[in-house]
């Protein structure tokens, strides 16, 4: 439709783990899929990773039917701390489809 | 090329991730590169997967020029433990391209 909105301007379909329990995780992205998204992004950083990934089985496996993951992608974020210090940490991407 | 091998019966260039130090994955990995490797995969399961992802950055952004991320796949492999009992734990492909 012509005036259908681009993907970057949808409302942020985006889960960030952080240090809360893994299901807290699997319950939000299963409620955007539940609430008519049909992508959802985890992201994570650091020893986040091993989470995001287990989040996005869960939901895959127990919680939403059809779900595929339809691209993940890994990145170094450059974070700057004081005295101008920088320090690389891993990141990570899982776009999840209906 | 006709007599070229599939895939699957090529020299298996895989490194999985264990308990060591990131950086001993790393030079595994980069050694395979700058041996003579186009293509190197690196496998990880649960807690592992972010030391993955850090292996697959270090080597990328510091010791081999010209790599890429070809392919990142995310899937639950079930361990069979005493009694009949399973468990999920989610592992991680990461596919390197030189």
């Amino acid at each position: 439709m012509a005036n259908e909105k681009p993907a970057s301007e949808k409302p942020d379909n985006t889960v960030y783990i952080g240090k809360k329990p893994t299901m807290s995780y699997v319950l939000a992205v299963a409620t955007l899929f539940n609430s008519g998204s049909n992508h959802v992004t985890i992201k994570a950083r650091g020893r986040s990773i091993s989470t995001a990934v287990d989040v996005a089985e869960i939901v895959r496996n127990r919680f939403v039917q059809g779900l595929t993951v339809d691209d993940v992608k890994i990145t170094t974020e450059v974070l700057e701390g004081e005295e101008g210090k920088t320090s690389n940490v891993s990141s990570i991407e899982i776009f999840l489809k209906k």
